[in-house]
């Protein structure tokens, strides 16, 4: 099932244009070429149309967003969407501040965006106008658990049929829904939180998956979010003992490197509700 | 002395608001994760005042400043210091051009500034008007040595007791210094300076250390001082033969995240004058 | 031939100002100072006279574009010209955009720009008004082959002849040229194409090899070619099964960071045409 998801992305090379944050943006980059997929940052309003033209795909990351670039975001939004390309939403940081906020909700107001993914406190500050204490990280008691599953499986449901996106929740268990199925992935190690930017470069690489995979968007966002998980499983297990963080954030690109669409199908852990 | 001034940090994992240069702001987030810290970069004026209040401490880094962003790190840095939160300031290239020097006396005085952090040709362009002719590095005949220890310490406390800041010199022998006390560090390692932003990685996690240890601020900055220098000492050691600079990076990264309070105590070589 | 200009950036550690994408940055600058080299980055319009007064040479690159930056490039472009400074345009992805476009043409009328570096869709498209359909990367369609490298070293030539600049051109061959002669260069590897920012690194790297040779551009242009190609070799020789893109990347680095004019001069494998 996700073997095709990755192949296509291997064979298909998508471009993908990317308007996100400085901070993660070099790894981004490397993770898209990691697995197949061609990048292309650019994100000034007088060019940002054209560049999304002749891209497969649009990420856009609000992380260290400002108002030229929010500019470009929309713009870049309704041109991709007007050519039916695979837009991604990543409202890093949802709910810390009002502008944050405002743009992820204008996002998706003004745009078809194919993708909304982010952590559970950026989701419930977009579904239910709450606030993160946590600024770009997750608040804990939030977390979806094995306890609060059912719940939690029920609301990424019920804000994809309102929002008309698939909605990918990230987390120590992550969440991909579309209105009727959500997938349950149980990949990826409590480790990567201590690397900036794993949602970041998973952003990235989702995109890519999604636009190399048109008629099968919730099982390809699935097996993006899998392979980000597995990939920092496969990295984790060649960490020496004076390897930190630093050098983890190296190796799980690496491992994406050399992940095949049949290695993600035999490693990924996942059910679907 | 050091020891609890880590555990701090590892313990109250403090969220720091980064406005930082593009350069090495990954690198600044790795390491702030690497110590126990938690990183958010936000550098617009509509936002910044926000993001800070949620925050612990604020990093203020002049590198690749502009007009906008110069507009948000006096906005940040006004609510910061007004809800009593550490600001630090590294004005990175001070003495290099008018604007960079002319926007760190600004933030200065409009500022209730904790700690400023530059190497010695930035301090004494900010102190004396002198300017630099290397850009972002340190000029060689300005370093503090064994020579000039004596002058260098006092000029250190001087500038402390006339901005009311503590004062951090960084370079072969750093200097961590408020009106009365200074440390003297040195830990550390002259392979450090091939790699871009181990000064702009210390302000980062120097502002983690003194939001962490809001009682005993001089103390965490020359804490933080020492724990770089001892990371870069650790990460050497480890060093194969073909690695170079863009490895020792990871690897200081690295020592930073297996560091523990203990460990930074028994590493620590300094004195007190 | 190559080992006075490889000596001369060592011994004289040029100082480059960078006007650069935020991709690459940290890369472009760490490099840098793996050859000897001292990077300041600085991008305002406010500042980048006198920055680029106090450099030896200026490298321009028009990724990540803006208009404050396409401003400045042409502030710093023009006072470094006048400073008889050597000052590099890496024209990345024009073609893709006609703000990229545009820029690549106005930075080359109004500047005295000493070397254009780029990929051959670039410079194809600068040269004969062709457009890119893969954004910052080289058409296939259009690379530099054994087949066609009579070709296209007489295009290299007369697109000398026609700017005035040192021409270089990269890919699988990579060919520096003036009016007169054409260095073909063979050095480099396939796998170099998996990482963001070889072509950043290589101008950066380019910035300081020209200004460090200023009687001798053309050779120093070619040498730095050949460096980051020789380093794409070496570095691979040392990969793990497990390695990948990203520690690629640092051991690209890293290798830069142990060579010297010697070993650049016996690993270079190119010919004069």
């Amino acid at each position: 099932m996700f073997t095709e998801c990755f192949n296509h992305v291997r064979t298909g090379h998508p471009l993908i244009h990317n308007i996100t944050n400085y901070v993660t943006v070099n790894d981004v980059a490397n993770i898209l070429l990691a697995c197949g997929g061609s990048p292309i940052m650019a994100d000034d309003p007088d060019e940002v149309e054209e560049i999304t033209t002749i891209c497969d795909g649009l990420n856009i990351n609000i992380g260290t967003l400002n108002a030229r670039t929010v500019s470009s975001m929309l713009k870049a939004g309704k041109r991709a969407a007007a050519l039916g390309h695979a837009v991604l939403l990543d409202p890093v940081g949802a709910g810390a501040s009002r502008l944050r906020t405002d743009t992820a909700v204008r996002l998706m107001e003004e745009l078809n965006v194919s993708v909304i993914k982010g952590n559970i406190s950026e989701l419930k500050a977009l579904a239910l106008g709450s606030t993160t204490t946590r600024g770009v990280d997750a608040d804990a008691a939030d977390a979806v658990t094995q306890q609060n599953l059912d719940e939690m499986v029920a609301f990424a449901k019920r804000y994809a049929r309102t929002t008309g996106s698939i909605i990918v929740i990230t987390g120590a268990i992550d969440l991909a829904a579309d209105a009727e199925r959500c997938f349950v992935i149980y990949n990826g190690r409590a480790e990567m939180e201590s690397i900036t930017g794993c949602g970041c470069q998973l952003a990235g690489m989702m995109t890519a998956f999604i636009a190399a995979n048109p008629e099968n968007k919730l099982t390809a966002a699935a097996a993006a979010t899998a392979a980000m998980g597995l990939a920092g499983e496969i990295a984790f297990r060649s960490m020496q003992e004076t390897d930190g963080n630093a050098t983890y954030r190296n190796r799980i690109i690496d491992a994406v490197y050399h992940m095949d669409g049949d290695m993600l199908e035999a490693g990924a852990r996942y059910e679907i509700r």
